[in-house]
């Protein structure tokens, strides 16, 4: 390449030459709109002006960077465990400090630094299989089937990647609802593998229809071999719980049909509307009797990152695999030993979550009103999200019954459609980077998630405090009615 | 399926329709030996009897479970931004204070659990580049160039993703050394690369050879296309530590063969024999001047692993990635967001590593002693442990110059190696297994990371406290020359 006397294009690694299945990767909760947004702030904080004075970000759910506080005790047994000197301080409280002694008992030469075994340090899967039994009244939860993750998003990784070999010649279908969180396309993408879409009835309040499942999977097998499907209960971005019947179902369609079963349950203490209840696939599963508990394969996934305590910095969490071959679960630990294991802080936040005060602890009392605070405001914020949405001209919302997201659908007029188009945007991106660049607000673009054709949607976070929710909703709807006269009087 | 009244072998994945790529992965340091080992402990702890009381686990380069202390400050630090209440405790010193500050201002919502931007948060990416500078003496360096990731395991998966496609018609080849750390051969086999070798060489202290690396280029060229070279310096198992020549070298060989650099530098701060010294491949490249610093792609990682600080569990780590296509970047970027972001105590804990307490600062002294205290016995166990081994006839060590690890010699007689035959276990399997049940001692056998064929060694880690390693040492001793009469005395 010498020759040539310029390296600037000769570089080894090129758009050309990067491996396709990256490229093909989309994350839209993190990607343009997002990035803008990041500008926009910038531009802001330079003395740069604009009909705003803050970006108001809700695309993404984290609940700490919008002002969420933590959960006190989890933090203090974290600390612990960090620092154990801390052990000797009268301001922390003793169950704090036996919890935290509990784990460190467990770490190697006591101490949050080591390598713990890879699927996690022991006492605290075993503290998670006692949390499932508890959760699940009773059905029972052996903590060798727990491994402990970074994060969920690492396990659900981890599973995909023992299912899905890119070099198949019959290629791996995965089934995944639509719209869906974007991780799931991103790491089939990633995989090669092949996303078979099955969509939510939006017109039923995002429920999961069975025939509609049935659909997809026949479809789908005339091009690929469907081998697993995922779920996401309560919904991202779709924000519905699902009813034990819709579970039973989907149960019932795997075990004919041969299928894995990922249910992500990561929003299974975000369920805010009274007439529904999270209902765990696990358990569901039992209930339908031995021939379904002994056979139907099924990960869960959970995480610290969701739920009263929002700690997502902490990539903790934990997966339940049951009814894997041994010889594959063996396999598996292989493949999570290379990367050694999860982080232990996260490991330690986990084992607070399934492993909370209890009423004869010191700390409850503080525990259970932090908790219920959070939740009572989510509660609050996803019914007054609703209803506001609702009350907009050519806005329709479906009820956000549990997770941290509203999903409404948007009438983009026929003219605005045609404008985006011509600049090679999707309607609901043009739409979401005018609301960004006139309203300060960050919302994600429905193309992100998937949707039916022809329907637009943008997904936006309960997360704000209530007034930034009030004063985010209100500059939705002036500029959504604004949005609308502006594209139908052209036409 | 229901048909043959049996569910047990009608799983969805089983080792036959498991992803074959993950099958092929192999991964020694917690392969059979160490699941043996487990075993062991447990059933000394249930009251079983052995010719030892308990098992010493050298496999693994893991400080703290050998008893290594954390560094104080580092601790401080950490737990000043898990639970910041404690900025009003007197206990803590105001420079872990202005510095769990610093991290916190960085963070959303001033919290350790928020997600962080991908790349990690701002402040951190700085000091790191800041670090960088001042280590390389003036070379400059980027921050947006740093990428933080969860341990330095992460970085070296990402960074191969990008290069590997597993559908290329003419497949990627990576050329790594031999003996190697088993991260490598297992991301290649995971990402269906292709793994090619190049022999460090034994009789040369592990050195690096140039002319083994052009043979090992021009081999490889025939059956694939050798995109990336990875060097591991100091080595790993094998304790060397590089000469600025071999590494200006290698660059050189890199930038005629238009290959991607991947130096692991998580032992830059364990060199411990005074004629060596670190040497970063970024400041060698630099001193080679702008027509090679201004095109060699080169990613280097690091860690809170290693060094003196061995928090593992933190999972902590950065990637400095110089000349990558701004596209290739922005498309790196997107694949680390579907991850989300590394865990913040790990970044945390990064930060506290690159910017250490200074002399002028209260902290100062404690964290010198601890950290010579570290390092100090380190080097005395390196040598201690050369000195022990090359004393057994049949065993052959070269000196442990940096990292963690002895990886020495041993004669296996043939007999041993028939035997071993036999069982269908590589010789040295075989040897380290009677080891450790003869003896309690954990070591990792070499064919785990490679070696040349005929030749046979175990690495061990130099780890254990001082007391702990003589008796290790001396039970090696004494069990290899049992070894050696046993079965020569068969012949
Ligand atoms: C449905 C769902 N699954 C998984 C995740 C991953 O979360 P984490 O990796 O932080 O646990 C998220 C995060 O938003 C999510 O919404
Ligand atoms: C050479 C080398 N690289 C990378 C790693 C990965 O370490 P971590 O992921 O804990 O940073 C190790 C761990 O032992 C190592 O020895």
């Amino acid at each position: 390449h010498l020759l040539l006397g310029c390296d600037t294009n000769l570089k080894t690694l090129t758009l050309d030459t990067l491996n396709p299945q990256v490229k093909a990767v989309e994350y839209a909760v993190r990607g343009p709109i997002v990035i803008k947004a990041g500008e926009i702030e910038r531009y802001l904080e330079e003395g740069g002006t604009k009909p705003f004075s803050e970006v108001i970000k809700a695309n993404i759910g984290d609940a700490h960077a919008m002002g969420q506080q933590p959960i006190t005790f989890l933090r203090q047994v974290v600390a612990l465990c960090t620092f154990p000197e801390l052990m000797d301080s009268p301001s922390f409280p003793e169950d704090a400090k036996w919890r935290a002694r509990r784990i460190l008992q467990g770490c190697g030469g006591h101490s949050l630094g080591s390598y713990s075994a890879s699927p996690g340090v022991e006492c605290i899967r075993k503290d998670i299989a006692a949390y499932i039994e508890q959760r699940d009244e009773g059905v029972p939860s052996d903590w060798e089937n727990i491994y402990l993750t970074t994060g969920a998003s690492d396990g659900i990784m981890t599973i995909l990647r023992l299912l899905v070999s890119g070099k198949d010649s019959s290629r791996t279908g995965v089934m995944i609802p639509i719209p869906q969180y974007p991780l799931y396309s991103a790491a089939i993408s990633e995989m090669d593998a092949v996303q078979v879409n099955y969509y939510l009835d939006e017109d039923n309040c995002w429920a999961l229809d069975i025939n509609e499942l049935y659909r997809a999977y026949q479809a789908a097998k005339l091009h690929c071999q469907p081998r697993v499907i995922c779920i996401i209960n309560p919904g991202n971005p779709t924000g519905q719980v699902q009813s034990k019947k819709c579970i039973e179902e989907v149960l019932h369609f795997a075990y004919e049909e041969n299928l894995f079963v990922m249910s992500d349950e990561v929003y299974q203490d975000n369920v805010y509307t009274p007439d529904c209840q999270f209902h765990s696939f696990k358990k569901v599963l039992y209930e339908m009797g031995p021939e379904y508990f002994n056979s139907v394969e099924l990960a869960s996934f959970h995480s610290t990152s969701k739920g009263y305590t929002g700690e997502c910095g902490f990539r903790g969490g934990y997966m339940e695999v049951i009814n894997m071959d041994p010889e594959v679960k063996a396999q598996m630990v292989k493949l999570l030993s290379v990367r050694l294991c999860p982080p232990l802080a996260g490991q330690a936040a986990m084992d607070v979550i399934v492993n909370p005060p209890q009423p004869d602890e010191h700390s409850y009392k503080q525990f259970r009103q932090e908790k219920s605070s959070v939740l009572g405001a989510l509660a609050d914020k996803a019914k007054l999200t609703e209803q506001i949405l609702n009350a907009v001209p050519g806005i329709k919302c479906n009820p956000v019954q549990g997770a941290m997201y509203a999903f409404p659908r948007i009438f983009i007029p026929p003219k605005a459609v045609e404008e985006a188009k011509a600049l090679g945007m999707q309607p609901d991106m043009f739409y979401c980077l005018r609301l960004l660049e006139e309203t300060g607000i960050c919302v994600v673009p429905g193309s992100g998630f998937g949707q039916k054709d022809g329907t637009y949607h943008f997904r936006m976070t309960i997360l704000p405090s209530i007034e930034k929710l009030k004063v985010l909703l209100g500059k939705v709807r002036d500029f959504h009615i604004r949005f609308l006269k502006e594209y139908s009087a052209l036409e």
